[in-house]
Formats: structure tokens, C-alpha cells, sequence
């Protein structure tokens, strides 16, 4: 699984304190990214990033990602208008997580069931609930 | 896989508006688990978790997580001491995706790098800047 286009990940010093961008990947070439709301914080959506994905993000400032399920890159809010432009970009320590910070477009949410957020459930006492 | 002792997926509408907490774990038995402050909102860290560490998590109120590394369940804080409290727990649409917002106990951090998150560096012009 190559890295390209960016450089092969280093030892954990470098991971954890290098300036170098170096996303691990895994067996799949993906890292799970998060999407929050720019401006309250709430946290929109979970999903999947190739290197394809986070360059592509990188560079235009729009969030794109990688469907397991369809094996395809995907551009957020291509067919639902829910683009969500890129404030800031996060990875955490050992980098194979990425932190997003958007303002959605469109409707301003970024759920395809209709929520804001793709949480909208608690689970209580075992059972789901729906509290967005 | 086995997905118990939870219920297995049903199908998309059971997964999306269904009251049955039925996880998707992958094809290595994980959901990624996000975890949030409880009372400030920040997101902390990014983690995996079988179905014993939701389960684990869900009874005890303290969050278990999986490690890919190691290959083990592993509870948070167990020797940093930063244990999580765990004040709720959300799943997302299609339930291959948990979100807990808890306390940090100990230092109040979650991050074995020293700060309070994990997320403590930001992309700039393609490198990498602490900005906690």
C-alpha cells in the first residue's frame, strides 16, 4: 500500500512531534476522518478517507471522502448539496485520524436521513433514541 | 464475525430509524468510537472498539476501546488514569460509528503525548503545526 502522494509515515517521534504530514493508512489505505461544525462544535459526521481523499481535501478545501461500502471516492455534498467547506484540518498523535472543521453548505446538515448530524441517536438503557 | 451480544444489523431502515442498538463492526470487528469532552465539547481522541469494549463501556460507564497495535481490549486510563466517564453514548446512521462524550479523569487529558487531545496539530500548507 503506497502513501503517495504523501511521504511514508516515520518513527513515533516523528509521528508524534514531526511537521511532516504523514498519514498511516491502513490495510485498506484509509484513516477515519471526522467532520465538526465550524462554528458550534457539534460533531457532523464519521467517515473514510484514502490518500486520494485527503489530498483532494487539501487542496480545493472541500471535504472528500472514501465509501467502503461503494469502494469509491466521493465528494461530500456532489449529489445532496451538503458541501462542506474546510476550515481546518486536523491529525492526532500517531496519525491514522484526521479532524475536520467545516461549514456546511446547502441545508447545512450532513446526514443523509434528514438530521444535522449523523448522530442522532443515544443509546439508553440499551435502546436507541432519537435526540438530535 | 460474530456480532454478539448485540443483535445482528438489520437492514437500512432498521439501521437508521430502528430502536436496536446493532452495530456494523468491519470485517476485523471494530467501529471507530469518537470521544468528545462532555462539558466543553472538544474532541479528545479517536479509537476502536470490538464488541466487548462497547459492551464493557455500555455496562461500567467507563470507556473500553481495542487496540489495533496491540490487538487487545484495553481500558482507558487504566495506567495513565485518565479514565473516561462516560455521560453519553450516540451511534450514527448507519451504526458503524460511536460517539461518547465523557469526563476525563486523572490529569484531564486523553492524549499519551501529554496533551489534552490527541488532535493537537493543524495542516498548514501541508505540514504540520502544534496549535493544542
Amino acid at each position: 500500500m503506497t502513501n503517495a502522494p504523501f511521504p511514508p509515515p516515520g518513527d513515533k517521534t516523528a509521528l508524534e512531534h514531526g511537521a511532516a504530514l504523514t498519514p498511516r493508512f491502513d490495510a485498506n489505505g484509509l484513516v477515519a476522518a471526522v467532520a465538526t461544525h465550524a462554528e458550534t462544535g457539534e460533531i457532523l459526521m464519521l467517515a473514510w478517507m484514502n490518500a486520494e481523499a485527503l489530498k483532494l481535501t487539501l487542496d480545493t478545501g472541500e471535504a472528500h471522502y472514501f465509501s467502503r461500502s461503494r469502494q469509491a471516492l466521493w465528494k461530500k455534498g456532489e449529489t445532496s448539496g451538503q458541501i462542506q467547506s474546510v476550515v481546518e484540518v486536523r491529525v492526532d498523535c500517531d496519525q491514522d485520524a484526521v479532524l475536520l472543521k467545516v461549514r456546511p453548505q446547502g441545508d447545512g446538515g450532513a446526514c443523509h436521513v434528514g438530521f444535522r448530524s449523523c448522530f442522532y441517536r443515544v443509546v439508553e438503557n440499551g435502546a436507541l433514541v432519537e435526540r438530535p
